[in-house]
């Protein structure tokens, strides 16, 4: 049986995952593979700790590049992270003539675009199953399952982190900054969190989902970004009591005059599917004019999970490898020559429907002032809830709103917190009503 | 750009379907495919019909032989169904040396491994994807993007008709013959419905579902099928008051003894995912020990869904039909000298809990005698409602058993029934606690 080498570049997590799942499963993907694949070398930082996992101790080093330089190694994994030293090891790689294999969202999501007209110059392939959605086979089924359609939209809870500190604030009542704090106590969230609650990690995906959904180059920077640390536990109550769960949504959408891309806290009705994906767990909606909705869920993180689409792209790569490159599946699901520069809109130009949260004082003709406002702006009013507040003198009101253009709802609530009545600023939550 | 030219066997829903999508998002398909993917003849026994969907008369035919024939086509669509001439067609086209796209699952559930080996002589590729799950790349996840797994059991809701049938039981409380001729008049459900509600249908898809799980051969013969027409909406709603639902579940598990495959009823708790899929809809749960619990939904039939599937195979042979035949992707998931012959375990070896519901004449020792009969076969209760009847002097019982063995649980049933006390058979439903 043929073998295909494979050299690893970083041992933490995901690469200890990767190594353990190809050494535990070996006869199992060689039956599927036809070839077996074998890790013949390991680049770590901590070399001690690698050398704890790895009987044969001789097959780890320090120097990246004694891998990315071994005429032996057929494809190079890359679980590094970051696109700092990843970068120009990914390019160095490719330089060379290796397959690459990257679980790394951030390194694709700001730099894709170089690495893949790179890996096609040099008739390489750059797989990224992992950088998505962790185990869910997501990559493979845009790129590849749904080829027939004209894709409408993607939208997704891709960070397990967010996901399980909504889930615990909802279950639990407690306020966000507590919830973090186990999270961070559980694992499920890093030292400093930044990336994974201000929504940084879930763009990167999403930008390439959008890519390979549209058929458009890779534009992180366009993507609009807001996060889940100003959440109050109010809104997720009141929205739950409206039938709606609050998630952190990323959503990519085809309109006539260009593309959304956009990550953000949403109401999502509390019947569908995606709002019942709990905890750390992953789920992608993809809605095909052909195929109609298609979800796909599973584990977004986590040591093996990941593992699970790393070795299914190094088992694609086994397969593909002696073929024509213009017969391979192309990196972003179209052919490069075939990328269109569709327009990302900014956000003021979405459309979607509002929650609109405020304290008001407690008196006649409030209610006729702030629905002349939105009346006068096109924005239509689907349903309202007045109760009163913890004083006396003051009530809070939720508006949801028809859809309306993010524009207008920005006009709208500067003009509202000006008047004179308001006790507070206004909560705005976009509210998505996909299934 | 390189053209591909297809010949379309059968012009019903699903045939007219791949002629629509194929022709509206021609452009779409090529941007990805690299190549134009071109219909270039259709045999349809309706030909007028035919005529009617499509501009270019000429390429229609009453004879698929024409297709089959015929040197300039590359790829042959069968979308006849059945296993007789359908059959025939496809061995013939494999003999002249075209690739076949099948959403045939009665034919490759019966003759699969004839049709693989012999397709695999002649060097060309047989795609099934829209023959499990119509839209839902199901078939490309297990097959490509599970590779790195050793999978431990797929679990799904696979025929639509039953599922629309049952959803509709639970929302409405109306009996299965009403709901059914419902069905029939919207076009869920056939005039012979046969297939549908006894779990043929969802055994066929099954089956394939196996072999790509667990490197088997077909083995259709083995499966376990019961259908939902004796389900009562009692059950449903006695189901609904114990935390689950009742759906049709295609089931195959991976034990150390062997492989569980089974079609039948089953309760399944509320708040999972599967049980939340309503309607017609499909949904595929797989488990792997590296990636956990992944889901797969989306619609499970239908023209334009099932053409998603059609398409998505065109596409991945118009990629892979110059690569070499040893690098392609096996059509069972495994390479066809790596299958394995692992038994397929019949039912009375299944291990799962059960739902049991009785009708007995209300006096003292009752509970005392059933009880007695479970536990000598090793049956321990999880939990148990007794409840009145309509008749003043009988009680209904429903006991929900932990884990048991079907053997045993099909002696107790036996030797319960034939109590003295029993007014009415037991209804024996199996429990799922899957996720």
């Amino acid at each position: 049986m043929n073998s295909v080498k494979v050299g690893l570049l970083g041992m933490g997590v995901v690469g200890s995952g990767t190594w353990t799942v190809l050494e535990r499963n070996a006869k199992e993907i060689a039956r599927r593979a036809g070839s077996t694949i074998e890790i013949t070398k390991i680049a770590a930082l901590n070399v001690e700790h690698a050398k704890s996992l790895v009987n044969n101790k001789a097959i780890i080093t320090k120097d990246a590049y004694e891998i990315i330089k071994d005429p032996d190694i057929d494809i190079v994994v890359e679980l590094i992270g970051g696109d700092g030293v990843a970068l120009d090891l990914v390019m160095a790689a490719i330089d060379n003539g290796k397959h690459v294999v990257t679980a790394n969202k951030a390194l694709l999501a700001k730099h894709g675009n170089k690495v893949f007209a790179k890996a096609s110059e040099h008739g390489v392939m750059v797989a990224f199953e992992a950088a998505v959605a962790g185990g869910i086979p997501i990559v493979k089924s845009i790129r590849e399952g749904l080829t027939a359609n004209r894709i409408e939209f993607a939208a997704g809870i891709i960070n397990g982190t967010t996901n399980f500190i909504l889930s615990e604030m909802r279950s639990t009542g407690l306020p966000f900054k507590e919830v973090l704090k186990q999270a961070q106590e559980l694992g499920y969230a890093e030292a400093d969190p930044t990336f994974d609650i201000e929504g940084v990690d879930a763009a990167h995906k999403l930008t390439l989902l959008a890519s390979l959904a549209f058929g458009i180059p890779i534009q992180f920077e366009k993507a609009y970004i807001e996060g889940i640390s100003n959440l109050s536990s109010d809104d997720i109550i009141h929205a739950e009591k409206l039938g709606y769960r609050i998630k952190l949504l990323a959503i990519t959408k085809r309109r006539e005059d260009g593309i959304e891309l956009r990550v953000h806290p949403s109401l999502i009705p509390s019947g569908c599917l995606l709002s019942n994906v709990e905890g750390a767990m992953n789920a992608v909606l993809v809605k095909g004019d052909a195929v109609g909705p298609t979800l796909y869920y599973g584990q977004g993180a986590g040591g093996e999970p990941t593992a699970s689409a790393v070795v299914a792209d190094l088992v694609d790569i086994t397969r593909l490898h002696t073929a024509d490159p213009e017969n391979r599946v192309p990196h972003l699901a179209f052919q490069p020559e075939s990328l269109c520069n569709i327009p990302i809109l900014p956000i003021e130009m979405v459309s979607t429907s509002y929650y609109l949260r405020m304290r008001v004082k407690d008196r006649p003709g409030v209610l006729a002032d702030i629905s002349k406002i939105l009346s006068d702006l096109n924005i239509s009013i689907g349903s309202m809830i007045q109760q009163c507040s913890d004083k006396d003198s003051e009530a809070d009101i939720i508006f949801i709103t028809h859809d309306s253009i993010e524009k207008n709802i920005n006009i709208s609530i500067k003009k509202i917190e000006s008047l004179e009545f308001m006790c507070s600023k206004i909560t705005r939550i976009r509210i998505e009503d996909i299934s």
